[in-house]
Parts: structure tokens; sequence; C-alpha cells
């Protein structure tokens, strides 16, 4: 499965608000639809939304370039502010956006062919990253049997493979991991929909659980690991996840289980002090409001709906990137670990 | 609103199943129906199961009279018995069961007269004690403005009023508390549908919340107090309480905030001597797999759907009742408790 993929002249996005009732592929041939997509949640998971962004650089470069070849690096300025604001949490479409940036430095005439291998390598080194972090966060997993994961960091959150779930897929093909419990993860359900459906094609034994069951899973001594993704790493360790991830960490803590972050370096934002600058998207009442076209609540009731929560350094057992593991994140140990080269 | 009541020559149970899209009433007229209400879930709410269910014992032995004056004693135990095994973990079907047996040996020849005045005084006795417990748990909070409850604890869950939404309606009505955050409460979504209907009605404001987002909340400071209900409380101060409710509390310890349970001393049950021997009801994968008709998850996906967990006496910091409070609760201040006359 690939979420997002180039496709001789156009992105092709796996829509996933269809999933698991339907596979429905949008054929995207425009930057603005693209910012759309990740707006509107066509295309999610922080590593995800960075690759489909790169390839939205290409569409606006082309149409740019169509129309004034001299002034391309001018006319795309629009559509990339319109793509960086698609989504405010995850730090990889930024990242992305100023890598794409960066190579337009090397284009002379036409944008296409330089900006489209660019994004193309965004994409497989995300693909290599996620297979690395696999062997990595799977050795730590080696007298694991079943473990815990919220929302969907998998083929579908990533450039293929995944974070979280790539871990999995190297702990069970490994022979070690026997199952899995996700987390359904309200409000979105991403659990229940993306990453239920993931592991079933790979016939990897899962198990869904409502978010608040996770405290009695713990007490009942049925997983020893949560492995999680991340959207937002800062400097100092600290991780923005899918909400619920805070809570999932403070009773890990609690139970004394490990708690394992997974997620490419590009996630890391030295650029971010700490968690108190990420900013938390509000997608608004309606996800929890309403489901399937049926009202859940009372028409009218407020509700907030915070998507992400940032998770202290201090929970995190380990943080698995390709550039190798920290334990025990705090500021020297992740500044050290970005001057690494790929591990 | 009743969720339960006694109407002329039956029972009538407003259906909680179609909150709060439509307001709608059973009319039930013999306790294997009124057996099946409880299993499925149109009435819920420990106490509100204890006050249907001793109805349900005059609807049983009016049947089992009218059947044969003599042996009605005998011919009741078969319906007893079904009601008894309507829901397992909520301890107050049990209680009124019992109060409703003793209530047997005062009957001369027609059991009806006995039966239903023993019934609408467990009825009276519950919406007082809701009163009373509301007025304990409202002084608690006489410095609180925002709290979080989880579940439905009201109207819909009592004889009238509630146990933690009673105290909340009690904290409102002092003009202490401003506002309150519900958990959805996942699956059944007892927060969305029933507390937040609830309390738009009584004109409290309220705000929904992802069960998951209950840490960022507790976080960001914007709650000081998590109130929650019982469905069984055992000798030593565990609380057995909607899935969910011990996550909360781990989390409301790691932020310093009060952890209040409000239940009837009925739901204390002196025969359990921890929460280790409560049983736990797991009912099914269905609730979390399909919402309103639609398929959630991929069809055929495991769930593990335990629908209520045990949190720790050491985790609550004051269970209120109507014989009085408990602050850190243990057994020795449960026994003394129960020892008490009615506060």
């Amino acid at each position: 499965v690939r979420a997002v993929d180039w496709s001789e002249d156009h992105v092709r996005l796996l829509d996933q608000r269809s999933l698991p009732r339907a596979v429905v592929y949008l054929e995207i041939h425009d930057a603005r639809s693209l910012a759309r997509a990740i707006r509107d949640m066509a295309v999610r998971g922080a590593p995800a939304i960075g690759i489909a962004a790169a390839y939205g650089v290409v569409l606006a470069a082309r149409s740019a370039y169509r129309a004034d070849p001299e002034r391309w690096r001018d006319r795309v300025e629009d559509d990339m502010r319109d793509l960086a604001a698609a989504r405010p949490t995850a730090i990889n479409l930024k990242w992305a956006l100023r890598r794409m940036r960066s190579a337009f430095d090397r284009v002379a005439a036409d944008p296409v062919p330089v900006l489209l291998a660019e994004a193309r390598a965004i994409h497989e080194e995300d693909i290599a990253a996620n297979r690395r972090m696999g062997a990595l966060g799977a050795a730590l997993l080696a007298d694991t049997r079943h473990v815990l994961t919220h929302c969907n960091t998998g083929s579908l959150a990533t450039g293929g493979y995944g974070t979280a779930l790539g871990v999995i897929r190297s702990a069970f093909n490994a022979g070690t991991l026997e199952s899995v419990y996700a987390c359904e993860t309200r409000p979105w359900l991403q659990g229940a929909r993306l990453t239920a459906w993931e592991l079933r094609q790979d016939g990897i034994p899962v198990t869904l659980i409502a978010d608040s069951a996770a405290g009695l899973l713990f007490k009942n001594g049925r997983v020893s690991w949560v492995v999680v993704g991340a959207d937002r790493i800062a400097a100092n360790g600290d991780v923005a996840n899918k909400i619920g991830t805070y809570g999932l960490a403070v009773a890990a803590r609690h139970h004394g289980l490990g708690f394992m972050v997974v997620a490419p370096s590009s996630t890391i934002d030295p650029g971010t002090a700490s968690g108190d600058e990420i900013p938390i998207e509000d997608r608004g009442a309606d996800e929890l409001l309403r489901y399937a076209g049926t009202d859940v609540a009372p028409p009218g009731v407020a509700a907030w709906n915070p998507v992400f929560d940032i998770t202290p350094a201090e929970l995190v057992d380990v943080i698995v990137t390709e550039k190798g593991i920290v334990r025990e994140p705090d500021r020297n140990k992740i500044t050290a670990l970005l001057g690494r080269p790929a591990d």
C-alpha cells in the first residue's frame, strides 16, 4: 500500500477518509487540491504529509513555470504558503517544504525534473528510514510478546512500511512479537479504521480497544511496551503526537512499562525548544459530535477537540530514529543525534 | 426526567439507547422483559438498574401469584435469577434484589402491595441519597470552578438527580461551579449522548472531550477535580466504574488533581474484599466495531471491550455517600461508614 505516490504527471493519494469501507484513490494535478487533501485528511500522518507536500511543490512549480518560465520562483510562493498552512503540528510538512526550496537553487530551466527527483528522494529516504527504524526498534522488543500502539503509523502514515508500525512489523517478522493491541483513537478512529486494516493485510494479530481501556490493559499485564509515532519532537525531546499519547505515557510509567517513540529525524525540530512551543491543532467540534452522518451528541453541544498532545521527554524511555536510538532523551542527546550521519 | 418509574400497573423506562435522538418510553409488564431491558442497556447506571430490578420483582411476584397464589414464592425464583444475571458488575442490582426478597416475609396474601411499597421506598431513598450526596460533594467543591466527569451519573443513571452529576448539579446551583467537561465515554458514548443531554436541559455549561483528551485537559490546568460515580465499591475502597475511570484516576494523581467518587452506600459491597474480586463485564466487539449501522473497523477484526475497570482505593481522594464522606478510603473507614446511620 502506498498512501502517496507520483503517477506519471500527477500525485495519487489513497483517500484515507474512505478506509476501510472502500479503497479510493484521488488523482491530484494542482498544489491547491493537494493542500486541501492534507487539510481534510485524505492523507495524514506526519511523514506522509511531508512527502505529499514535496510532490505538491512539483505541481506548484510546473504550473508556475508554464504560466511564466522566467518568474516561476515568485509565482510558486502562494502555493508554498498554502501547503505550509495545511496542518500546523506535524513538522515534517515544513521540513519537506524547506528541503524542496533548497533544491530550487539547482534548477536551470524547467524545474520539474530537479524537483521531482528531490521529492522522490524524500519519499525513498523515508521508506529507507522506516526500514532502519524497524530493525533498531525490533531489537529493543526482542523479549516482548505484546505491545500497544496508538493512532496509525504504518504505510498509510509514511512513505511506506511505517514508524511505530514499522517497528511492530519488524518485530513480528523477527518472530518475537506475537500480537498488537491498537487504540481505536478517537475521534478520527485511525486505529480502528487504518491500523486494524493494515495489520490484517499483513497477517499480524491485532486486537482493538477503546482508548480508555489502556489503563486496564496495563494493569492486567497484557503488554510490556507502548510504541507510538510522533508529529513533532522538540529539541529537548518533548513529543507531540496524536491526542491520547500523553495519557498512555503517564499510565505506562505508572505501571513500569516501556514507552517508545519512533520517528525519522525529520520529525525532530531543533527550532522548537520544548513542547510548550508546539502548536496544537484543534479540529473543531464536528469530529466528536457526528459520526457517519448521525448526530452523536445533542445538536449545539460544545466540544473541545485538540488532536495532538505533548508528552514530556521524561516520560519517554527511548526515541528510535534512522540515525540511531536515544534513551531517556534530553537536549544534549538530541543535539548529538542530529549531528550524526544516518546510522 | 425519570429513567425508571412505576406507572399504574407496569414499569416505564426511558429507552436510553435512543437518546439524544428521540425520547422513547418502554412500557414493561413482565420481569423477563425488564431483565432484557437491563441487559440491552435500555436502562443503565448502577442505581437505576437496582431500582428497575426492584420493580421487576413486583412484576415477577404479580405474575407468580396470579398463576399460583399458594406457591408464588417458588415460582418467582426463575425471574429473580434472570434479573440478578442481567449485568454482572453493578452491585446495586443484587442489593436491590436482596432487599426485595427480605420484604417477602411481610407478605400475607397478594404480594404486590407490600413489594410495590418496598420498590418505591428503594426508589425514593435513592433520590434522597442523591440529594444528600449532592450537598456533601458540593461542599468539597466550594473552591472549584471546573470539573471533569465520566460516563453518565445523572437522573438517567439513578432514581433521579444523580450521583457525581448530582454533586455537579448542587455545586452549580450553589453558584461555585462554572462549567463541566464531560468525557464522551467510548464505546457507548454515555457522556456525549446522555450527560450532555441532561446538563443542557439544566442549563449547566458542558464541553465534551474525547476520553483520550483528559491528559491534555489536566496538563493545561482546566479542571481541579475529577468527579465520577461507581458500579461497585469493595470493602477496602477499590472502585469499579465505567472503563476509563482508572486511567483518569492515574492521570489525576499525576497532576495533583482531586479524585472524587460519588455513590450511595448500596454501591458498597462488604462481601467484596477488594477490586480483584469484582467481575468485569465484557460486552463483546460490536460496540467498538460498528456505529449507527456503519462498520467502523474492517469486518472480523478482534476487539477487547471490558466496560468497567477498577480504581484502587489509594488513587481515590474521597468517596461521597449519603452516610457521609470518606477521605483516603481504606477497609477500616469503609466499615465504620457502613455502620453509621444516614448522615
